[in-house]
């Protein structure tokens, strides 16, 4: 039998027609629906597709919020046989008018917020119909809700082979261009297995899940489609919800599985810490994005009484690739390290770790070497064969620096492009940050590469303060016995905040263009490094 | 990616080389090895299959008990490129013999305490070669260890696509000869990944697994294939362990994960209230091959302090297809109850049920419709195309009449051959025979239909007494009020034990044949309907 994300339709309506969707905005619920009527809206939505003239393989895309009318597009335009291209509405509006020619995107679903975004992928694309998701159209514009309400339920969605694709995103790396990952109908039916591992993140019917994690980012990890596969309730948080908006989400859903980001972790866990928050209502709280530290893990684990994972993947692996599941009678502190590692490779990929010259790297918790993977669920190419240096034989370079230890263990110790190379030998960067990191003063900091004359490169460490303030020189002399004497910094710059990427990572060009070389500590101040809303 | 199963031994090796395969017999430990280990006795293994001539799709047979030399078949002849072919040692030596010819088998890998039961087999196939799995080789047999012993080890299998089969089992059908069932390589990995679900039996690498459903019988449910995906241990309990025995190996092993039928379940329960064995260390007892009774289910979980769980599939669904996981918050009864079902469908897989028209039967708990399923891991056909009847459309007709509520769960109420026809209404045989279970004195029951002039069939019911021993008109009159007054039995046979099939099952045509129409209760005695050991 063909494995087609659209049967994860008729599966919700089937095996779970009485499970919820629900969608907040501001922390209020405003919406309580169920799966027998998002299955109804859903087929009448691909009936409007159709009847608008989308064709099978024909890209549509969103530039949507986290709510329910985006989560019906993702199975509304695999049911008409297209592709659903979710648009990153934090790029600047010239990226997305390049992603969306790129792309050659048929439709827009557009929430009337993100209007000024949209402007010139509109511009330079007239023939490109767009429906507003909410508020009133504009001349021209379609309403969302009138395409529900006309449209012609679709029960025999065009045939579509499991090598179809039936999304695109668009990863937005720091290197060149945005580059298109297209998702087939096998890519994602065997993630969202994967997804349901007990070892993995075990996304079963008992779980009432938050889409935290915004659904233009590799399909907000896939979890919309493991819920809707195993008969979960979903939540739906809305546009940019406050820290305290996640809390009462969670205290009034009971939900049971949250997936984000450290940065805002550790945010919900002051927040739990200064309300009281009972969160234990959740069974996991993945952290995703970047590395948490070991006192997030603890705060997650001890003072929200709530098990943290972590996962890893990238846009390119669908994204789920590694879960940091630590044994079950492995103490606090050992633990904690555990969980601190990207964890796991998932049942059906494979990987390896290859040094410079493409030789085979020992899994010995030491040795380094870039990060290669392959499986059903990981890319084989760009959208359009953009940069096919990025793929050698089938496996995806991940541009990971990672040691893999004899447990299986993954750790990412840096980007390749990260990696510092001073006097001939490799600094890593995200071990500087580590160590910088437990040192007084410091809430967050970025290592960059700046050009040096003798050495080739040196680091410059950028440390946002705590409420405390922070002491450049105590922050070098607190590196002392912690990392290789050479290894530290020439500077240390503060900020107030680290410039981030549209999906909330350090945007270390940005970071390596202000502080590159001509700058000194007492020079820098927060408005070099702007920070970009996250 | 091609989905293959020799891909879980890389990961076997890759992912978890210290983890454990152990072998009991007769309930102590007799050997303990690693899955490196592993890996390499079946690269090994399967070159000497290689080097004996054994090519691309070629099958090989084993009749053999749960031991590790059968485990390492199970990887080796895929490895080779060839079709595990596992022959169900309980059939009659003229039934293997026709298997072996139907399958057309190269090889047969066999324990030697078996060779009675091949003979009629080899001697129909003179160029079969046969390897001895334990003991000293007959003239013209291999020893398996020289085998493994000078194999060249395969590191670069055969290329095999994901539709090539696998593995091959036959039923054992009470209908007509015996039929094959091939499992090709999809299926079988992504029948594993469903092993791996957390909604499904959630095999995880935290699982210390026992097999105790022969390695014959749908390749011991698929759990070998998921322990090594995921990287659990395994525990082998050899030939025929006792009650004590597999108590013995719980514990003494922390054993968390254990499938078997429910009559063995009885004697574990029996077995462990007698002597105190504590069982705590499994995580789930599934059971599977009948409906368990609600006692047995209250007894796991109270008496035990296990959770029970069920299993539902047959050979043709690889053969997990459902599971009756209860609600996590559901009261003790209610519990029970759920756990009773046959549960709900695994995500991946479509069912309908079919009145005789073909006629789809609504899923409201009450309307009764046979079975039919479809999915990656269903069979669409029989090995060599036979009954091509018990399929229609790509869907398998299961020959199970169920219900299936509006919460999702399947409760399979009878055979549609065990339909008894009574003045042109239906009787569930299941359903009385579940009645009866609960009348005084009746530790075990099986209900036949035997001709009848006026009513064209009516049942009888063939008890077996517990220790008490069982009065049949008590128990008639315990049906009172529990079943409608003309599903009434026209008789009560008493007798020492039911009939069963090499699967453990009770044998309903044998049955119908002993009881045929002519007896009543006072003539029936034990002797008339022999029990076959299990």
């Amino acid at each position: 039998m063909t494995l087609l994300v659209t049967t994860f339709l008729d599966r919700a309506r089937d095996h779970a027609p009485d499970r919820e969707i629900v969608d907040y905005v501001d922390g209020t619920c405003v919406r309580r629906s169920t799966y027998r009527e998002y299955d109804a809206r859903v087929r009448r939505l691909a009936g409007a597709l159709r009847e608008l003239g989308v064709r099978p393989g024909d890209r549509v895309a969103t530039l949507a919020g986290n709510h329910h009318r985006h989560l019906e597009l993702y199975l509304a335009v695999p049911l008409a046989g297209a592709v659903l291209h979710t648009v990153n509405l934090r790029l600047e509006p010239d990226e997305i008018a390049y992603v969306v020619g790129h792309a050659d995107d048929e439709l827009l679903f557009l929430d009337v917020a993100l209007r000024p975004a949209a402007a010139p992928a509109r511009a330079a694309r007239p023939g490109m119909r767009v429906v507003v998701l909410d508020g009133d159209p504009e001349p021209g514009e379609m309403r969302y809700e009138d395409l529900v309400a006309g449209g012609d339920p679709v029960h025999d969605p065009p045939p579509r082979g499991e090598d179809d694709l039936a999304a695109l995103c668009y990863t937005t790396g720091t290197t060149g261009a945005p580059k298109g990952v297209g998702y087939t109908h096998r890519a994602l039916c065997l993630h969202t297995m994967a997804a349901g591992l007990a070892d993995g993140h075990a996304i079963s019917r008992r779980d009432r899940v938050v889409h935290l994690v915004a659904m233009f980012h590799a399909n907000a990890w896939g979890v919309p489609f493991a819920a809707l596969m195993v008969g979960a309730d979903q939540i739906l948080p809305g546009p940019s919800p406050r820290v305290a908006d996640v809390a009462t989400i969670i205290e009034r859903e009971r939900a049971t599985y949250l997936g984000m980001v450290p940065t805002l972790a550790v945010d919900l866990v002051a927040h739990a810490r200064r309300t009281g928050a009972d969160l234990r209502s959740l069974r996991a709280l993945v952290l995703g994005g970047s590395t948490p530290s070991r006192e997030l893990i603890r705060a997650i684990e001890e003072d929200l009484g709530v098990s943290a994972f972590q996962g890893w993947g990238m846009t390119e692996t669908s994204p789920m690739a590694t879960f940091s599941r630590p044994e079950p009678d492995a103490a606090p502190a050992k633990r904690y390290a555990q969980i601190q590692t990207q964890g796991r490779l998932l049942p059906g990929l494979q990987w390896r770790l290859v040094d410079e010259d493409g030789a085979t790297v020992p899994h010995d918790g030491v040795a380094r070497g870039e990060l290669l993977l392959r499986g059903p669920w990981v890319a084989t190419g760009y959208y359009r064969g953009e940069r096919p240096e990025a793929f050698v034989d089938g496996w995806l370079r991940t541009g990971d620096v990672a040691t893999i230890d004899p447990e299986g263990r993954l750790r990412v110790v840096d980007r390749t492009k990260d990696l510092i190379k001073s006097g001939g030998e490799w600094i890593s960067s995200l071990a500087l940050e580590a160590a910088l990191l437990e040192a007084p003063g410091v809430a967050d900091v970025a290592v960059v590469a700046v050009p040096h004359e003798r050495w080739q490169e040196r680091p410059v460490a950028v440390v946002v303060p705590d409420a405390g303030g922070v002491d450049p020189d105590a922050v070098l002399a607190a590196l002392e016995g912690r990392v290789p004497r050479w290894w530290r910094p020439d500077r240390v710059e503060v900020v107030d905040a680290l410039p981030r990427t549209s999906v909330g990572k350090v945007d270390k060009r940005r970071l390596r263009d202000t502080v590159g070389g001509t700058h000194n500590a007492a020079e820098a101040d927060a408005s070099r490094v702007p920070a970009t809303p996250s």
